[in-house]
Formats: C-alpha cells, structure tokens, sequence
C-alpha cells in the first residue's frame, strides 16, 4: 500500500488565477502538539498550457530566489500567462526563516533527501510532496540557487550532463533562455537525493543555478534571477513577449564553460582564510590561490593552497574561516 | 588599592627586534580549571622612537584586520623601523576563532567595554590589558574594522568629531596617510565603552576603518589594509620609506565625506531585505532604498524604507533577514 | 531472522501479585558509555483473565496519566483483581522527566512512531518493546492523553470511527465505562504511527482520553483519570465491584459528540492569541473565536480567526504565542 | 557626570494624540552589529492632566497585561481623555516575544533590575529608561501582572505594606477602582530592584496585580484587565465616564485578603506534583495540601506537603513537574 | 543496484611506502555548504603479506588508541613490514575531537552502527566505507578501546565466545599476543552493529581491548597499547621480530577471566557515587560495593548496592554522578 | 545602608544537636517565577566551644568534599562534639547536581566571586551570604578540593605564605593535623575572589586540600578527607579523641614541599596530550614531560613540554584533549 502524504495544501492546482497559499506539514513537537510547518506555494493558471515548477530557497540561506519568487508571485499577471506557474519561493521554509542551510526542525539538506518519505520528518516529508504530487504536474523545473552563506559563486546557470542526449540538449536551450553570464556544463558525481537528479529522472528539464552567495543578495544578482526566470516562462510558451536577451540589454552573450573533477580546492588546515585571487580572475594550474594562517601562532607560515587546472574562479569560500575539509574555490575552463 | 591585570605576557615590550606571543588572561571554565584564553601580541622594535599600537578583530568577525595584521607581524624586519611597533591581530581572539562579533566566552562586545575591569570576564580584563599597560606605551593607535558578518561598507578611514582641534586635526591627518578611498567625519554620539573614546581621551590619535564586510575579504580590501597601516606607520615615522600615495598607484584621491544622524536607515519590521540600491550608488532624501518582505506571507505587500538625506550608499545590511531595530543603509554626503 | 528487542524487563509478566520495576533501553550516550534510559512498569496480577495494559505519559507533557495510573499502582490490591493489570504510567518517561511532550534523547514523538523498531533510538525500541511484547499480552489498552503543555480540551473520552464495526462497537461501550463528561467519535485521517492505530489493527479495545491539559491538572480531571481507569478495569472484569457511575455521582450523562474534518481552526499568522470564546460554549460557524496580534506592531489591526462549524468549543490553543500552522481550535457538535 | 540613557525613542512624550512607536535600544549582537531592541511605547494625550504609565508584559510569560494593554492602545480615543497615558503593553519586549518570564538576550528579570543601568546589558538599559525617563512624567503606574508559565493565581489586584501610610491609603483606594475579585494586602520582604519599590519610593501610586497565569489567558482575565484598567484611568480622572463597577455588573464586591509570611509553602523534594485542593478552596493550617511524587520510583510513596495557615488557596504551582525550592502554594486570609 | 559510497580517499591502498591521508565524507552544513568530514588514516605497505587494520578512537572519548596509533603511524618503517598496516587512529574522528563518545555530528555512536549506510549520515557513512572498503582488505582487526569519560577499567583485551570454534581459537591466540594483563572471555548479548561483530560475521580475526578509561591515559596504558599493537603486527607476520612478552619485561603472566551476566551492577537511583572497592580488588557475591547519596537530601540514607558474583572488580563507574540506569561495576572471575 | 541578604536558612545556628537543612536563594526564572536554588546546610552544636565551617564542592566536579562531609553529617554524633559544626558539603550545588565546576544557572566560578554580592545572582548571593553571616561564626574553615574533571593532583593539604606570620603557623599546624600525604606551601599571586583570601583576611585558620581529580573519587581519597576532616576537629577541640596519625596507620610521615611560580606547565597547542611522566615520578628542570598531537595531522611531529624545575610531578592535566592556554603539569620540590 502506498502510504498517502501527510502534507494538505490550501490552494487547488486545478484552479484558474492566482492563488497564493501553503503546504502544511503537520509538526507535532513540543511548543505545538497539534501543529504544523507552513511552506508558502502560489499557483498562477489560465487555461491549458504547460506546467513550470519555480523553486527557491531549497538551501535556506540562498536569497536569489525568495525574493525573485516573491516579487514574480506578485507581480505575474494570470491574465498574462498560458497555462500553469507553481511557485515554491522558500522551498525549505524553516530553514529559509532561520537564515540555514538545512532545516532548523530536522537538520536535513532539502537537496539531498529526494524523493523523500511521507512518513519521515518534516523535510522529508515536504520532498515527497514535492516529488509525488508536484513534480508530475511540471513540464519543467527552475531551481534557484546562490552559494548560500559559505560560498560565493560568479553567477551561473548550469546543465548536467546527462545519458539522455536529447534532454540533456533541451536542458541546454532552456538553460541558455534564462540567458546567464555563464552557462556552465557540469558532471556532478555525488547526486543521490537532489532535486535536480529526481527531475532529470522523470525526463523533465531542470535549470539550475548558482547566483552570488555570502548570504546576501545584489541588485544584479536579483535582477537576473527575475529576468532569467521570465525568460524560462517565455522559453517555455507559459509567458507572453518574447525573452530580454542579453543582446537587448547590451550585454556580453553567456559565456559557456564546464567544470570537471579538478575543478574544486579544498583545504587542509583549519585557520583563517586569505583568498590570492578574486572571482572571474583567470589562474593557471599550480598557481598559489589561497592561503590558511594558524588561529594560534599567527607568526608561523600559513599553509599554501594551488590550483589544481587552468580556468577562472568561478567559485570561492565566503567565510574567511575555514575547517579541514571545507571548499576553497572552484575554476572552470571555458567550454 | 588599585587592583592589578590578572593578565600576564610572554612577550617584553622593552626588547628590541621581533617577537610573538600571547596575553594570559586566566579562565577557569568547566573544561579547565587552571586555564587561560589566549591573545596572540607581537612586539617588534628597535632603538627608540614612537610606539604605534595596531588592533584587528576586536569584533570577532571582521576579517581585514586580523589577515592584514598577521602578515604584518611575518613581514616586518625589525632593521627597518625606528621605534616600536605592537600588534595584536586579533584582539578579541575567543571571538576571531569562534567568528562571531562578541566573545563567545562571556557575550561581550569587546568595543563597548572600555576602559574594562581588571576582576571582569575575560573580554573585560583584557579591555582593562589594553587600557592600562599598552595604551599608555602608544603614541598612536589604528583599529582595524570591518562591516562584519552583518554590515557592508564601501572602505572607508575615519575619524571623531572631537572637542580638542587640535587633535582631531593630527587624527585626520594620519587618517589621510592610510589613503583610504574614502576619509570620513563621524560626529558619534554613543560613544561609551569604545577604544576609540579611550584613546581621544588620553590625548592620542586614533584612526578607525571600516573595510568591506559581509564575514569575508577581498585581495583589495586585505590590499588596503596592508597598504595603510605601513603608510600610517611611516606616517608617525616607525617604518623607513616615503607612504605610498593613491597617486602613485594611479587612484583617485581620498574622497572627504561626512555622516550625520539622518545618515542611518533601520527596519521597523522583520523578513527577508531586498536592497533597491547598491554601495557607492547616489541616492536622493525620500527616494526608496529597501523592501523587507513578510516570510510568512509571500503575497503580502513588502514595506518600504527611505533614504533620510541625499548622499551616496556608503554602508548597508549584509543580511538578507532583518529583525525590527536592524540597520538597512548608511548615507554620507561629499564633505 | 527478527531482530529481537534490546531492551530488558525487571519484571516477570506471568508472577502473581505487584511487581513495580522497570524497562531498560540500552543508552549509550557521552555522560554513560553502558547506559540504560529507564522506564518504569507495574505489573500486577491475580490468577487467570483479561489483561488490560494503561498507559499514561505517552506524550511527557500530559500529566493526568502519569498521576492518576501512579496513584493506581500503589493503592490497587492484587487481592481484588482477577486476570492482569500492566501499567507504563510514564510510557515516554525521558520526556515526562523532561516535561517535554517528545523525548529529550532522540527528538521522537512515542505516538508518530509505533510500531517501533528494534534498532532504533531509545523511543523507537520502546515503542517495538510495547507493541511486539505487551501488546500481544493485552485484551484491552487505555492510553490517557490530556492537552499537554500547548493545548486544552474539555475532558473527553474517544472512539475512532472503525471499519470493523463490531470492534468500535466494544470500543465505544469501553469508552463509556470510562464514564467521561464527553464521549467523543473522531474520525482521525492522519493516524500512521500512533498507538491507538495499533492497538485497533490487532483487533483490540483502545480507549483514548483529552482531559484538560496546558501542563498542569486539578483535582477534577485527576479524579476523572482515576474513577475512568477503574470502571475500565471493572468493565473488563479485572477488577471487582461495580463502575462508578456519573448518574451515582450526581452528575450529567455523558454528552456524545462528533468531531469532523471542519472541527479544527488553525492560524496563519504568528503572535499574540487572545481566544473570543471560552471552553464548552457554544459556537456558530462563521463566529469570530480568536484574535492575532502582531508583536511588533501593537498598533497594528489583529488577524481575526473564524468557527468553520456549528458546535462547542472543546479544545483550545493553551499557550499565548502562536506561530503560522498552530492549532486554535476545535469545536464538536452533539451527535 | 550622569550617563545619559542610550535608548531613543520614537514618541514626542508632549504631543497630542495617539502615538504608537518604540523605543530603540542598542543592541549589537552576532546577528546585528548596529542592531537595536525595539520596545513598543504608546502615548495617548489630551491637553493637561494626570499622567498615568500602564505596563504588561514586565515577565514575558504573563499575557493579560499585554493584551488588555494592546486593546486598550488600539481602542483608547484621545478625545475622550484628559491628560496623558503612557503604555508599554511589553515592558520586556524581548522575553513577551519568546514567551519566558526573563529576557532571552542577558538572562535578566526585569523586575529585579530597576533602577536599572544606562551602560548595563538591554533589560537593565531600559529599567533605567523607564526609571529615569518615565516615571518623573508619571502620577500613578498600574503594573499588570499574572501568574506566568509556572504559576497560576486567583485574580488579584496588590497594594504592599507602606511606611508611608497615606501613599498606602492612596494606593488602596486605587487598588479598589481596579475592582478585582480579591484585593491583597501584601507585606513583601524581598523587595529590591522591582518596579513597585522605585514608584513608591518615588511617592508615587503603584497598583499590581496577579490575574491567572500558566502562560494562558481567558475571556475573563483579560476582561478584568481591561475593565480594571479602564477604572483605574477614570479613578485617576484621565478617562472620562464613571468606573464600571462590580455591583453594577452583578459581581460580589471586592474580597479583602491578606497574605503573611505563613502563606507559602514550597517544595523540598524535585518530582511529580499532584494539588489536593483547588484555587479558591478553604484550608486549615496542617491540611495536607500536596503530593510529590519521585518520578523514578513510582511505587514510593510521595512526598506530603501541609498549609502552614489557615485561609483559602490563591495561588499555586501551575507546572506538574517541581524542583526543590519550588513555590507550591500560597494562602491568604480575609482581611 | 548498489549504492556506492560518497567517501573519497587520498591515501591509495595499492602503494608500497607510507602515506598519511583522509577519508573525506561529504558534509553539507550551515557553516560549509560543500564541506566534508575529515577521517586520518594511514596506508604503511611493503609488498605481499597479510593485511592488518587497526583503529583506535571508535569512541571519541577513549585515548589509548588514538594516542598509541598516532605514535605507530609516525614511527612504523615501512622497510621493516611485510604486508600492510592501515590505521584509523580516530575513526569516529569528529567524535575524538570534541571529546565525546559520540559524534557531534549526527549523535551517532560508530559502534552501533555497523555495517553502516552509504547514504546516511557521516558516522554512517564512514560505518559502511570501514565495512565495504576496509574489511574486505584485512585479515585481522585490531579495535583499540578504554573506559571513556564514565568508565574505568583495569586493562584487559577481549575475545568474544564465536559459535565458529576456529576462529574462535585464532582470536584467542591473537588477544593473548598482545600480552595483556587480564584477558577476557566475553560472552555480549547485544552485539547488532559493532565492528566487533561484523569483522567476525567476516570470518576475520578481531582483538578489542578495555584500557583504562576516565577520558585520561597514562604512561602504563599508552605503553600497553604500542606494545600489544606492535605484538600483534608482528603475531600476524607484518612487523619484523619477536612479540615482546610480559615475562620478558618482567611482567606476571596474562591473567585469564570469564565475565557472564551477573558480572554487571547498574544503579537504580541517581545521584552521588561512592565506590567501596577499588579496581582489582576481591569481592564476594552480596558484599556492598557501592552508595549512591541523594543529592537534594544529604541527611538521608544512601542507597546500597551489591556485588551479584563473586570475582574481581574490574571496571567502575568513572563519574561521581550517577543516573538510573547506569552502569556501576563489572566484576570478572579467573578462568 | 547595608543590604541584608536575600537568603533565608532552614537552621537555627543556635540550636544544640543536628540538623541538616538547606539555605535557599531566590532564584526566579523562567521554569520558576518564585523558586529558590537550594544549598544544603548541616549544624551539628553542643554546647560552646569552637566553631568550625567545612566546606566541599566549591567547585562542583571535585567529590572528595561532597562525599566525606555527607557522611560526616550523618556519622557524627553531637554528644561527642563540644561547640559547633558548619558543613556545607555541596557549597556551590546546583554546580555539584551539574557535575560542572562553575555554576549552571550563572555560569560562575564560586571560588572566584568571594565576598559576594547580595543583589548579584545566586552563586554571588550565596558566596555573600557564606562570608557575611557563616565567616564571622567560624574559628576555622577546611575547604575540601580535588582536581576537578580536568585535572589530577597528588593529594596534598595546602597552606598559604601569609604576612601574618602568626597565622600562617598556626594555619600550617592545622594543615598538619589533617594529615595530609603532601604538605604544601603555596604562593598564590592570583588570590582575589576566592573563599581562602577571605578565611585569611579575617585573620582566621584556613585549611586547603587538592586530593585527587578526573571528576572521580577512590576509597583511599575518600579516606583522606574524613580522616583530615575528624583530625582537624579534633585539632580544634570540636571532637573528642587524638587525632589519627599517619604513623598509627603505618604511612610514611606528611612530605613538605614548595610550589613556586615556575611549578606550572601550560601549553601553547591545542590537540591531543600524552604526558610523558606519572603522578609522583622525580622530574628535573629541562625534561620532557609531555606531547601534543595535532588531531588534523596525525602524521605531523607533536609540539613537546618541558619541565621548568626540577621536583616531583604532583599535578597534571587530567583530559586528554588540550587548548592553548591549558595546565599541563605542577611541580614540587621537597621543602
């Protein structure tokens, strides 16, 4: 017997117009026997058309996408659109309210507890209903992500490489819709539980991103999620207009680049964080690209990080003090 | 009976060439009962000549000062000053190795508790360290801030509105030698418990910074960091060599500007901030400069903040969730 | 092969007269590497007949249970009875040490998580050992629930609308045995892990009870816990003499009610509650019952909450904070 | 020199009108650098006459005052009175907002704090506001309380014992206005740092009360706060229209009580408690009045408490667990 | 389809020489969005021969291990082996570095958690790369082990009773090289997810050991355990030279014992602990070994607790405070 | 005016016989709005004589003081005393119940806070109240502590050098008398707070004790303590009998030996210790006498400790995990 998900939602995915609403999952814990964890989902239908599913703040510390999400809730005119707009702008709600990563009430990572258990704690309760009830009505998913509190990212849209050619090349197109700076080509090795594995799964496109980060946001950072958002819904036949290309705004075309395994610098040496190089510098392998001073005896060398392949930060630790183990940087290559 | 530190020091502030070490303030906690807390001091000097005290990470997350300071201490070759330099990089070290603005030994702001207690908690025995054995040895004293991980600044030098001109006119002085990008007048008006009121208080000359922020660093505002605190060494005449002007590096020079009460911009409400305008952006008296949005109801209209003068956005929340109270901006006006 | 339980008993479930001792569930933790978290148990027993298996403290805020089945174990002569009583007064008894309605050791809600699990956390081995090594003894369970630190209800005993009609039929005249002020039918949708789903899909008697509740207890519903545990046990045979009825008390029959789907209210908005109605009176759909008000901003119009039915007010959020999801109400109608 | 208070407010204290605002007290924290805590203040004012300070909420977990005063600040016309009011309806704003008797951010009591400290941690700041900055503008201060999470009282209003006999008798007949079921003449021996010792040392009519408790609220309490309040602005002539009195609303008049030292009794042993007599009910000095049950050992017999005095119970214990030390009950006589 | 695990090695298996590494456990947090948990290990290989691993610190508060493994891995030559010594020195390596018995990462104790979850947690995650990677490398398994921050023991090594009488037999020969003062015969009847388990469910050879305890070491255990590991190298054929002997060092012999069931005393009552025989000392079945004095009431009388053999005391409490539940003393016999 | 403390006591110092009670501080939080933190307090008088206050769990971890004197208190017989006991065998509780040496409700360190303060928090109320009201009652204190859980002594009775020559004979004479393995004089340079420079400055005998560690006790700690305990009694004239010499036990004769400043080690690394000599064993100035291991980098060479004097190692640190900052190791030299 499939055990049925625990999650009600006060909106009706049936329904023409705008509804504005939540999922609620029931959460029974000690300052609240009978309560429940909100998380906010709007749905914006006219008609027949296709089904986008927006998602922001699966990492709870990613702003980009809340606030892109909220104002596009706001602002998106149904009488505008041609079929159906679900939007989940803090998609892990708790952990968005809290300013985490994970979520404060179970300690779980959103992304990585797909396709989740109705029967499970409250995150894993929310993934399910995400991946159950949610995800067969999409054509396709945008997945907003920024570095979150501990990284910073150039922004960049990106696409996996998939087995499935033909979704990996419309994956592709609609990743260059949204029409980022840079558009990046990654093979991921550790996706069990993401989003983005469960969509691509299915068969669906799935445009992901990573926009900024620091835990905080930009007026540029937001301006191109909203735009790259519209253009999706554009992309897609879901929106009117045509999309704002980069051309239009007088801007550089996307710059396409990949990231393979010798992409990524961790660290050693738990200290205090000196970055050599700056986002979007160009570095060359074995070039000296961080440096990690001791906590204790801050007249003792400090330990000297490399680049691992030639390329351009794309990616960096946010925190100026790091753990054995944490990201330093991340280069890409130009495609 | 004047009660004495309960600090000691490895270090002898009357030898010459360069030495690391630490303060001992005694701490007997429940995982050590004879323990000390532990602040990294450097004493580098040579012969005779004015004495400059230099401070970083008296708030505990703020970066520039601390990585600035250290390789200071590695760099300096004692041959090459006249005089004495003390360094300690991380004035409230608890706080710097835990990352967080107030000791996370006793909850205090390091700033706000001058001229400290000599039978205190650890940040206030230090406080009373510093006010008592080595401000007297200082001719001069530069605290190096940032925004830390809730603020950002666009770099800026400063110095008090104070009642003796003619030290307030020896402060901007050095502060023009540590050839800020921008040199500030500040009129504070809660000014209790600080470093910086101790020092004006006995007469000596104090130059503040805030350089960036946010709980990270860049190559330029570590760059400006190193560049000033030698400039303000050579300055007062410790260091050899001529300061190294912005002119020289082909830079603007420092831009005058000062800030007054209607400079600030707080929050009446709570939920995530989107910032309408970016640092060292002009605005104008009125004009909207933040939207805070309510988490709990994404189809709620945000409310709205103003900028209170004309000016230019010098300084504002990191963060993207704000509290009631919170600081949004800060506006200064060319001087 | 099945895993057996880790947990042993110091009692012997086959000894005739009163044995008061303990669960132990294996618990190694930092502070004891060979630990052991206790939970006591009583079993008394005279000769052949039924089995009835209390349990109070299911969740460890609620406190007529813990009291009232305490209260039991020490005044209840196996002289008088016939069959078998096994008593668990403090079922979750980390958490009723704690005063927490989830334990303090695993974060487990006991009622999520039957049938439990030989390997798990310390609640989910308890819940395996009830429900593999007492349920099987058992002919019949009552399990005395109150309003815990977060809600009240108006004293009720209750009985879940059943597919096995002859079973709820048994159950129904149990819960009247009880002889509570209320006898409540409850059609539960969400019922995945409690024990009450257990004890029905092994084809026995559960009688549940809400009485009162916000972490405290008066002589009252004491007394209720008391006199309907008794007249249970006398009901069932175990005990000699007569129930106690309300009529021989002086009192009102038992009121029968039902609570549907549009019973509850719950609240969109966190903050200030103030309840518009007391427990027990009348309501009528559409009736403003509670007002929210916004801390913040005490100027502030409150959010306004609304019966959705017809009926009586027979449980209420306890607490004065309330967060966006929480409980409000519940109203039943007479059947 | 005298420190000046670092609180600001946002309410001109001379204007007419109703304004609603706060006062901003600094509060850098991790979170915050140049944070504040926002305490709610009202003034409602109408041309010349008596000033009356009405606070709730000086225990965060105690709800009539807070929501009887939000009421009031909503409702109160200032066309209809004479004079000033002043309310703070969360005196300790931050401890309402979590829900606990101290405040979340320095652990303080903010009855045990006045005359507070301008430099101190935030409690103790704002003590020193309302100390140095409020009560010179007030004539008479009603200071809501009620039992809180841990305790629950009879309804009372409070005036102490005075050596000031003719402040006392003006206290008195203020008290009497509230029109409380009870009034309580209370000798208090430990009474250093409440808000009540500085308003009478001051000279000034204080009028205190304990309505309910256990962290709850009813239709009830709530009303007797409002009326209560309401009479007290009219005995003091600041509201127009006669007092609403108990005679003209049905109710017995005012109880006269007295409370000596013999009227509590607390708990030596930690455990679980069960009251034997309910609020209200007559005792006689030796009646066993409660049990505490060992929350190891169920079988043991319980601890047996006693009235030290006879009288009638109008105060207790409202949590069921207890610690040694623990308040259990207070009984007072009819004066 | 197997899930393979998410852990990466920087330390290659095949290699001759020594290599000193991490395992890297991907560890996604609020504080490190793409960090991972470090894990030492050592790889010391010279040709063929038999494999041994050999971990120390599967509870993070036990130090004769990870101090004794750190010392071999920086003084093994790997000229001098034939085969293969891989290390773990702190396997559950979060754990060991605060001090605790189990990880604070996830509360997961290691040694109840084999064979482990690729996909769970971090201790699992490493539970299930020691299970999958590991163990099918090794011939034998050495698990270094003490009393923890609350027990003490007088130093044994163990071997379990195996119903494969071989293995069995080789396991005694391997714990008796390793020369301990007391070797022990355990029969453990709550063996589901230990290492012990799964390396005999294996087929392999395991030695654990109890070395004294109390979150200390001295120079004796740190002493007993190089020496036994060092024996064991060379009992198996990797460490060139002849097992040191207790007799050589002029030692008594191996001490054999037996403990069965009734070797344990666990405590009823909480509170403050008074042993009444040492470590080592004779005792008789029904003789009192140990008090527990009530805390809250020092007048009262303690509790008494008695021996249930006769034996040896041959491990105690460590800690002073005791809950229900815990364990008292273990008490062996000679064999 | 001075302020009386808020204290009350259950006993009557004044009465004949025994009786064991408690002194209760008001302690209103948020679990309890007029509770009390509770010490117990033992007076066992007949008739006049000297009065002698005793004194255990000053700190909380340290139980060779709270077990003697708990059965001192309910051992000694007052027809065999002639004047007054004092005992307050957990004088800082809630920090004993803890097992932390500071308390958990004010995080402070008793003997750090000493004369007190009678407005400060519980653990200052209580020190206020033991210098103001039991200090000026005593002819003598014997203050019993141990190493706490992180460290380990030698047993040793300490006295300090004192001005007063007069006292610091007869405080040495009193030391004798408790019988101490180790007699040791001690130069303490940082007094300030604690319960010894009180006892002194009111010009009265104080006798000392470190007996043992590791937040565990043994039968031979124990001992000591009762025997010192009854000796110093007796030394006083408080209980009949001679003392209990060490010859009448067979032991070797009191060792008298100096600590001066260079006894103590502390460490400069933080990571993981491996002393390198034992409790007693002769060291001489220059010998290593411990390791530090560094937990990232078990391949890295351990920063080593020397000793500063030659003598005999009497105390070390008991943990095995190490700050900077932390005691290592004291030496003694023979007198």
């Amino acid at each position: 017997m499939t055990q049925h998900s625990r999650i009600t939602a006060s909106v009706d995915y049936e329904k023409n117009g705008k509804q504005v609403g939540y999922l609620s999952a029931p959460h029974s814990h000690n300052l609240s026997g009978w309560g429940a964890a909100r998380f906010p989902i709007a749905v914006i239908r006219n008609g027949s058309g296709p089904t986008m599913l927006l998602t922001g703040g699966n990492h709870g510390d990613e702003y980009e996408g809340p606030i892109a999400l909220t104002k596009l809730i706001q602002a998106l005119d149904p009488a505008r659109i041609q079929g159906r707009v679900i939007v989940m702008p803090f998609l892990n709600a708790p952990a968005v309210a809290a300013g985490t990563r994970v979520s404060p009430i179970d300690g779980v990572n959103m992304n990585r507890t797909f396709p989740g258990d109705p029967l499970g704690t409250v995150t894993r309760m929310v993934a399910h209903y995400v991946h159950s009830r949610l995800l067969p009505l999409a054509d396709a998913v945008a997945d907003i992500h920024s570095g979150g509190k501990s990284m910073f990212f150039s922004p960049f849209a990106a696409v996996h490489e998939l087995d499935d050619k033909a979704l990996m090349e419309k994956s592709r197109r609609a990743m260059l819709a949204f029409d980022p700076p840079i558009g990046l080509l990654v093979r991921e090795l550790d996706v069990a539980g993401t989003l983005d594995t469960e969509v691509e799964k299915a068969g669906k496109v799935l445009v992901t991103t990573e926009l900024g980060g620091g835990g905080t946001t930009s007026t540029a950072t937001i301006g191109l999620a909203e735009r790259g958002v519209r253009n999706l819904l554009r992309h897609f036949g879901v929106l009117d207009g045509a999309p704002e290309t980069r051309a239009s705004l007088g801007l550089k075309p996307t710059r396409l680049m990949v990231a393979k395994e010798d992409a990524y610098v961790a660290t050693d040496h738990s200290g205090l964080l000196e970055m050599l190089v700056d986002l979007d510098a160009p570095v060359s392998a074995g070039q000296p690209i961080a440096r990690v001073y001791d906590l204790e005896h801050p007249g003792a060398a400090p330990a000297l990080y490399h680049a691992r392949s030639d390329g351009f930060l794309i990616g960096r630790s946010h925190g100026a003090l790091v753990a054995a183990g944490d990201f330093l940087a991340m280069i890409a290559r130009d495609a």
